[in-house]
């Protein structure tokens, strides 16, 4: 009854779950303890500018009827294309115009559009795929494709660490390797990585740039826990963009999700596609939070707020999510975190656990415990890897009382499992 | 560079084009005479309620942080899911629960989903088609296919009236012939029809859904300006919906597509797909649109502002226009206007213009009247069809005296370029 693309498109996906999970536990069922899903943090100071903003608009003469009722262009509200180009460029000094941006419903989308453009099925009858140099990867990517086959990935290396933790490493001998395949449209990588909290080193992202280059392929960084914002990084990383480069920002992060605003900055041929594909499968980009965040990016007063208040929040969440993490799991061996370097995620690895997380996952739900388990960040491998069933995403932006609470029932969970016994 | 789904969904279109015109002239080119694109009217007393309805959010506690900051499930907003569902069942007797319904990011997003489910490669290699019973049809669904040839179209019977006026009917007998070729997904159909004010009869659309429900696919009816909300519908025609039925609806149309807000109803086995492929492109829908509408839809009001403030509205728009349509081209032969029974558009014909209408748009834009050519309305058909080139869309929804005068200079060009020379 369904096409094969609508099949594929429709699927029962990890994403799905996740954000039926997520949507759900944030609209019917607030004792849902949620570490599932990507949802932002309500910093209230953040909280405090949006509002302020809405109020500013509804002062506006007819700003809101404007934002309401009127159609912005596919690319994008000229406003805000301006605004971001002058703040990009003033910023990082980054060479470029309202033309090299387009705003999509989302970073979701921005790669459903970015994937299905660049790989796939090519005019001349041969397939392309996109690259992931480093998996685990973003769970989003996974069913984008409207064909077989999207992606090809490389597993991460791991270096363990002192103190149960542990980083993922560009295994460049497998990166370059599978290159030589011929069959690569883009490289893909999510920095800060998602799920990971893992940020690609300047030196791993030069390297990835390069062999882009040379190949004469996009290189994509997803960004949208990055620089200039939100700023969700705790290292001293450089966001990074050239001719070649296809970056994308979102506001969801900024405490946006419910706005739907993603941006590419990219290549004017890119950009222009981007926007000739949101006319034809949206008509437009919804307008709010392009609206709310325009006169921020005219003064600057976003950069400085990701800076000065978004980077220091995630930081302390992390700093003590971490800690709640170690008295949980104290004196249990078999587990271990990896360095978190951005994002607001920990991603916990838990070594011969006698059941996968799928599975923990469900026992987790059953006592109101909601996390994310990690096959589904697996994916375009060629060969199989056991460490896909030993690790959970852990979101650490609710509230603090409930991620600390939320992450002694995990450990317990898991004691009693190693225990031979369920804890339920 | 670009793949061959990529290149389809990039190329130049229609729809880019109407999309890039009405998104300028909105922002940056006030003095555009805009009868383009299909911004909706801004009504005094709808864009009232809007504004009372953001007043009223940001007074209700957390409410505006929700909306902006939470991730809704790719469904849509499961409150305002039940209270559609609630307003469907009281209004018009459906037998439908939120489990019918899925929210989608505008409606153009609803029919890139259902018509890439329905149509294209099969899992068997077949491929199928989406069937129109009456073109010209909407520009929008032209260029929406992942793969080629999504629609095969039938050419409408035109019925000649007094007083400079047609009317398009379906042609069954070509129908029922296209739809012996097996091929059909789904048949699709605007009512009323977007471009040409058309709205299908009660008779007409019984004999589709019969002939859908005979072969076993559904009957896809585009509500966008219909029943029971925006209610831009001048004629008795009743609303249907039946479980082999898909109708879509939009919050656009009601003066809110900066929200980018559509709704599927269908069979619960068609909103789980695009409930899941919500999440694959998009994440989830953004919020602003649901949570304006949401009290409105529970207590009935937007019922009554349809009936009582949209429709007289559009109506009384409607009956204006075609009086300054008269007048401005009184004296004149060979012109003629479909009988206006919903939506906001006149589609003007112009029999032996000799230039097509798209060169007419290129030198009325250059005069600042801004018209959509005809020619992207008519695809899918197997045959060359000279009334393709006679036709325009004119929105006559913006304010009045920019219509009159966008109407007059219309008038006088197409004299001009009768009397053989530019009026320029």
């Amino acid at each position: 009854m369904f096409s094969t693309t609508g099949s594929r498109l429709s699927a029962r996906s990890g994403i799905l779950d996740l954000m039926d999970d997520l949507g759900r536990a944030m609209t019917t069922d607030p004792g849902m303890r949620m570490l599932g899903g990507g949802n932002p943090a309500h910093i209230p100071a953040v909280d405090a500018v949006w509002r302020h903003r809405m109020t500013e608009l509804m002062a506006d003469g007819d700003a809101l009827e404007r934002m309401l009722g009127n159609y912005d262009p596919p690319r994008g509200n000229p406003h805000f294309l301006n605004a971001l180009a002058n703040c990009l460029r003033d910023a990082l000094g980054w060479r470029l115009t309202a033309e090299n941006l387009a705003v999509t419903a989302g970073g979701q989308t921005a790669f459903f559009y970015l994937f299905n453009l660049l790989a796939g099925t090519m005019p001349d009858g041969t397939r392309r795929r996109i690259l992931l140099p480093l998996v685990p990867e973003y769970i989003g990517y996974a069913n984008q494709g409207v064909g077989p086959d999207l992606f090809i990935g490389c597993p991460a290396m791991i270096e363990n660490l002192p103190d149960h933790e542990f980083k993922y490493r560009v295994d460049f001998a497998a990166v370059e390797q599978a290159m030589e395949a011929g069959d690569t449209g883009a490289i893909c990588v999510s920095r800060p990585t998602n799920p990971t909290g893992n940020v690609l080193t300047d030196d791993e992202i030069a390297r990835l740039s390069l062999l882009a280059k040379e190949h004469g392929i996009p290189l994509i960084i997803d960004n949208a826990y990055g620089l200039p914002f939100p700023g969700a990084i705790f290292t001293e990383a450089s966001p990074v963009w050239a001719e070649h480069i296809i970056l994308t920002l979102s506001l969801s992060k900024l405490g946006l999700p419910g706005t739907r605003t993603g941006i590419v900055i990219a290549h004017p041929k890119i950009t222009e596609a981007i926007a000739a594909m949101t006319s034809v499968t949206g008509l437009a980009n919804t307008n709010t939070g392009q609206q709310l965040v325009l006169p921020l990016l005219q003064s600057g007063e976003l950069l400085r707020l990701s800076r000065e208040v978004i980077r220091p929040f995630y930081e302390e969440r992390s700093r003590m999510a971490l800690g709640w993490l170690r008295v949980a799991f104290a004196g249990q061996e078999g587990w271990s975190v990896h360095r978190s370097e951005g994002s607001f995620f920990l991603w916990l690895r838990l070594e011969g656990l006698p059941i996968t997380t799928l599975e923990l996952y469900e026992r987790l739900k059953s006592r109101k415990v909601l996390v994310v388990p990690g096959e589904h960040f697996f994916f375009g491998l060629e060969h199989d890897w056991p460490h896909r069933h030993e690790c959970v995403r852990l979101n650490y932006s609710g509230p603090a009382d409930t991620v600390r609470e939320a992450l002694g029932i995990i450990a317990a969970e898991v004691a009693a499992l190693r225990a031979g016994h369920s804890a339920a």
